[in-house]
């Protein structure tokens, strides 16, 4: 008999259904039992409320079904949509997620990873910053934005046609003089291949450029310094701004406003991430658009693909422009309605 | 000796300290043992890199240290927010987190609260939707925005205050004749309660008010036609709106921004729930601001607490004010810069 306050284990369930405990074994693990024989265990299953512990099944099978997302935080726009993809893919996969939230902080990310460890997680999905994150080799890892190693599969977007692209498009715009305004991490990672991407287009364009690069300590104050050294006779030297991601668009914007410059008559500004209104909304500005939802099934596909011998080192995802209001002209079969 | 590609166990640890097993049990749990055999245990632990199986210790302790937060999303800046802050709260005592992305769906919210019975967690954190959610008692429960049973405790902001907060705040700057607009969920949860606060409000203000209450279902259509039918010689009749979201501001700014209305100088507007653009600038609108830090402390004290033979079964936790653009003056000693 069942105790009252204490689980029903496979023993009750077998005793219950009158089978051996091999039987019961079986029939939860989907191997074959004669059909009148699962129908028991089915039977006392159901009327015990029997639940399988997961935690005994994970220490036998050594599996947890348990992947660890190690993400800054889930209250920026892109790390927040990003983190509920995650969740998606994983779920579909009858995964479980453990979110960390690392506050950009080294110190915690190598915790988290040590601690993914320790709980034998099935794997780790890491955008991570700390330059010299140690990662065991027993668990597989996929990290987003950054190369860890030659053995670590990196997704990101491509970064490098994005900027590309950008440039394309203020080219397309009518722009004759533009400016890249970058402020952030310094590390090696995706992300930086923007830059290139950009002069790359403007070059192939003849369209001329600056460039101001803030360190992630600057203060956003220095743009507008920037800026003003570019004001003469009351007007702007640049008439397009392509800006590092959305966020600095909205800096940004700020400082136009206060500088008397309009947005997108006098200048025409391209961010990237293409962030929504409330998640869900209108683009918060024209961007280049990262396909987050396909970086977050890649994640989950190459981190719990377990018959390869060689994982991709790096894989980059197409973006797209969108149109969000920073920018002249509405394109046509973009996104945004 | 420590067989390569296969991590070690509590026996190589004895074995490489020279020592007894329960001698290294006895130091891995943190009892007395003898200093020489303790340093001993240590250096074996560090030299092997041994990690303690939390599998086998969780199923030991019967304790997972595991908490599921069921949510729907994470893009939405509300619950983004909320699921950082209470990842927040939950690690600094030292609590995993597995988040929970429910979509609304209900049939979702109750598979997960399965699965989080069959996983043994510590316990459940949900924002739920489902009117008929079975939850088992043996597992602790905290419910935010909505009383599940007079057992399980609901944490929220405290919703007829900030109604009332909205319509004193609207008639302080002057309003003469305002309008309530609401669209959502028609569950009794606790924020439904900024309605009955509003009116009760506006009633001790001598502040006349109209109502919209739009279904889960309706659509933003409809308050445009609502607004369009109290417009009279091109003036809106109405000089205050509260929105009972600041999503719901988002879309009422865009609809008066079609009818040629000015915000704030025609209509001032209050919103509820206090995002900022990108988690972290300006609030987005005017707004009565619900304090998520605040929220996810209470919810994660009030699971872990086991020594509480009563939990209090509602908690509502005290909302503010914050300028955001959409009412006509900046109150001194708010929030926002």
């Amino acid at each position: 008999m069942k105790k009252k306050n204490s689980a029903p284990t496979m023993k009750d369930v077998a005793l219950e259904a009158g089978v051996a405990l091999g039987t019961v074994s079986k029939v939860i693990n989907g191997l074959p039992v004669g059909e009148s024989y699962k129908i028991r265990v089915e039977e006392a299953i159901r009327k015990l409320d029997y639940h399988v512990n997961s935690y005994a099944q994970g220490l036998k099978a050594n599996k947890t079904y348990t992947v660890a997302l190690l993400i800054p935080n889930t209250y920026h726009p892109y790390f927040g949509k990003l983190a509920y993809q995650i969740n998606l893919s994983l779920l579909k996969r009858k995964y479980r997620m453990l979110l960390c939230s690392t506050e950009y902080d080294p110190g915690m990310e190598q915790e988290y990873v040590k601690m993914a460890q320790q709980n034998k997680v099935d794997g780790i999905i890491g955008l991570t910053y700390n330059p010299d994150l140690k990662v065991d080799d027993s668990i597989p890892f996929v990290s987003i934005d950054r190369s860890l190693s030659p053995h670590i599969p990196c997704i990101a977007s491509d970064n490098f046609a994005g900027g590309q692209m950008a440039a394309e498009k203020l080219a397309d715009l009518g722009c004759k003089n533009v400016a890249f305004l970058r402020i952030g991490s310094s590390l090696t990672n995706e992300p930086n291949k923007r830059k290139a991407g950009f002069e790359n287009g403007c070059l192939a364009r003849n369209l001329p450029y600056s460039m101001k690069i803030l360190e992630d300590s600057a203060s956003i104050d220095e743009f507008e310094q920037f800026l003003r050294e570019h004001m003469h006779n009351g007007r702007l030297d640049f008439d397009g701004i392509f800006c590092v991601t959305d966020r600095i668009v909205y800096d940004v914007r700020k400082i136009l406003l206060k500088m008397g410059i309009r947005v997108p008559d006098d200048v025409q500004i391209i961010g990237f991430d293409g962030i929504k209104d409330f998640g869900e909304g209108d683009y918060v500005c024209s961007t280049i658009v990262q396909p987050v939802a396909e970086i977050a099934e890649m994640c989950v596909e190459l981190l719990l693909q377990e018959n390869m011998t060689t994982k991709p080192p790096l894989v980059c995802l197409p973006v797209t422009y969108a149109y969000g209001g920073t920018t002249k002209e509405q394109e046509y079969g973009d996104e945004n309605k």
